[in-house]
């Protein structure tokens, strides 16, 4: 399914240039850098672009080849069609702008290149798109900046679909290095005037290297087709709408031509599906980094909160509440449990603050005998917990807390602020670890909601 | 007012110690090495520490001072009040736990304390406190760790007032570092059996070095009294209240023995006397960052949008819908000048993709265009602005944008997210020059929410 736009046999590309300001300088450069086919460059301004033979058309490339990348300008696309269908062209990946985005002339150029890729049977990706990453392979067929991606691409299992151009590239980045995420696929799907989101959710979820989805879209083509394949999986998909508001769908409108239907509507249907929303681009990809980590949850009980600190305790119940999620009634035998590492003459309470404890025995002890005590009370679903901030603190124990969760498929999150360089430092020990870590508490909550509400609808459907 | 809590002449440490792990010995610390006044350490057992005479007790110090830490077990305090006035004493800083909080015992024993010193005219800060850090001194007059203080503690304008006690600890460092903020001083007031919110309140409006004034509060000990002081002041309050809901009002009742009122009374009150709400710690400190740098705004328009990504400008208006805040309208006038640096096929709308502009004449012509015309326009009261992420970007443009903000009077608050490393830059150039700059998008709006609101209510009130 699609291989001939994921692992084509051949590509070509029209637009290569040999300025590295240009785009069509970095695609072809994207592809020398991974993808392993034949590969021809096509301008007829030169002969030779960065080693390779360059073409001054698609007709004088030898042989037949799958796919090619178009990043022309978008008057030229209808007669390109033709000439595709002659070498035996598959897809093409409309990288260009100026079509249904730009205008009513953009979009008869647009409605006449479908027509003919129709015809000639070449299934069209874009236009106004940024084309895809594959962390795997790992190839980049996309004119996004070359410079960027040895060092950041990380391969992992969360698969991306984007709509909107641009927010891929900057979005993307700041995703692959908030916290420790991997991608399997991220596709920027532009225009969509064919390949649309359903294609690439039906691929992403027969795709082994995909195990969550995540999602920026600011229309749906079919919605009620979203709906059931996201009904039929049990893999977590996530959705950040653009234009959910009347002037947010009128932005959109005018750059991705498409429109929102009414919101509500929308995201009632997404509860029952299972799909979990997300309300801006850190959240889309904090959640999905959570959902890559988290593989089960029963979602039959409410959190356990562990602090260090009863204002800490204190605030995350009132956010809990504000998204509906009362604490879980921890049982008087797991507050003795915990009490037996506090000093005598206190007794601790839900939400626990830890303090007293670990300045008398340590944060090892204590948050150990607390994570443990909650974790068997089967009244807790999920730990909310708040490290505290020291040196102390490695890897070991978050191998264990990480073990913990899985055993008991209660996953817990964890929430960090303090002094930058040793927060920073227990966050990264947590994410190596698998524990998803976050230095703001509304996101902790947030992160935690879309866990539960995904884990309820898929348990509840599948009983 | 205060100046024998904030600048005494003279304090004496009940609990010095000579172990670094605990917090006796951090107070004494902290104390050498910013306060300049006389120094005396109180134990028992030991002569010296620190290279300074110990004192076995209160009575066997020369001469009177002001100012006492108190790290000492509860149950010595009410006897230690009359040792107190014997020395001219006049206020006490208490920053052992074991009152009110730790259940009927205490709260006998913090009630008996207050009245001993009201009745010898001595005040009483706390207790179960973390004390106050003062970065003009600078000192730090509390237990907090005494090695991360020379390195993080950044003299500024804002103040604040924290309740709990350790929500100051890493919450400050966190405040601290995050971006760039300075504080005046950061106040722990602990169960405020005497000392409290409007105490603190009073004293930062009169004080010259506080600009803004930032609360996490778990309840008001008078709370028309609060709101007065906030209706005739134009210094900005934001408060994070501990305890909206009902299950966190019980958790907030542990620990500092205090209860929250009806939230939502309380969050109308607030509004009406221009109090900015917070929603947690992080948005607390955010939000105090912002005012530190913006210090005025005509809030009788909307704000501009300007992205480098349609999808971007999307998502921003609606987010900005959740706030309810409808975007400018932009005269034509306005889109045709700034329409000036877009190639001829396309006319920019509002919210503004600057991509394609900046792809042909890079960003600091089109940025600089763009902020001009929009500043320039009546409607727009204030500009949201993703930054494009580019090694390009430099000070000099940033401080161009900050003479522009205060020129026009039109808050700019900067969105960037993307390449670690240089979106990074990207924030601190900002923050230096004068500019607030998030990561995350929604956090850019309720910054802005909040400071239009302020600013609505301020100038409403003025005219």
């Amino acid at each position: 399914m699609f291989d001939f736009f994921f692992n084509p046999d051949g590509v070509a590309i029209l637009g290569a240039t040999t300025s590295p300001l240009k785009g069509g300088y970095h695609i072809l450069k994207n592809l020398l850098s991974g993808y392993r086919g034949r590969i021809y460059p096509v301008n007829p301004n030169y002969k030779e672009i960065l080693g390779l033979p360059c073409y001054p058309d698609l007709e004088s490339i030898p042989g037949n080849f799958d796919l090619v990348i178009y990043f022309i300008p978008s008057r030229q696309l209808p007669d390109t069609i033709a000439k595709c269908a002659s070498k035996g062209v598959r897809g093409i990946i409309i990288e260009s702008g100026g079509f249904t985005e730009a205008g009513p002339e953009g979009a008869a150029v647009q409605k006449e290149a479908l027509k003919r890729a129709v015809a000639a049977g070449i299934r069209l990706w874009g236009p106004n798109c940024m084309g895809f990453v594959d962390a795997h392979g790992p190839h980049v067929f996309s004119f996004l900046h070359s410079a960027v991606w040895p060092d950041i691409l990380r391969k992992g299992d969360v698969g991306f679909i984007v709509q909107s151009g641009m927010m891929s590239a900057g979005f993307l980045l700041s995703a692959l290095q908030e916290g420790i995420m991997g991608v399997s696929k991220a596709c920027s799907i532009g225009n969509k005037c064919d390949i649309n989101e359903n294609d690439i959710l039906e691929y992403f979820i027969q795709d082994d290297t995909t195990r969550v989805i995540a999602c920026y879209l600011e229309s749906l083509v079919e919605g009620r087709k979203f709906l059931n394949i996201a009904r039929k999986t049990d893999k977590p998909i996530i959705v950040l709408s653009g234009g959910r508001s009347e002037h947010g769908a009128r932005a959109a409108l005018s750059h991705t031509a498409s429109l929102s239907g009414d919101y509500v509507v929308t995201r009632g249907a997404f509860r029952q599906a299972g799909v979990v929303e997300a309300r801006d681009p850190s959240e889309l990809t904090d959640m999905a980094r959570a959902f890559s980590k988290i593989g089960s949850c029963v979602p039959n009980g409410g959190p356990a909160i562990l602090t260090f600190s009863g204002g800490a305790g204190t605030i995350t119940t009132d956010i809990l509440d504000d998204y509906g999620i009362p604490p879980a009634s921890l049982s008087a035998e797991t507050l003795a449990a915990v009490g037996e590492v506090f000093p005598a003459w206190i007794k601790p309470a839900h939400p626990i603050d830890l303090w007293v404890a670990i300045e008398q025995k340590g944060y090892k002890e204590v948050y150990r005998r607390a994570i443990e005590s909650v974790m068997n009370d089967p009244a807790v679903d999920s730990v909310l917990y708040q490290s505290y901030v020291s040196l102390e603190i490695d890897r070991e124990f978050f191998t264990w807390v990480a073990e913990m969760m899985k055993s008991h498929g209660k996953p817990v999150i964890l929430w960090v602020e303090g002094r930058k360089d040793l927060s920073e430092r227990i966050r990264d020990m947590a994410e190596e670890a698998g524990i998803p870590a976050f230095r703001d508490l509304t996101r902790c909550v947030s992160i935690l909601n879309g866990l539960r509400s995904h884990f309820r609808k898929k348990r509840g459907a599948a009983c």
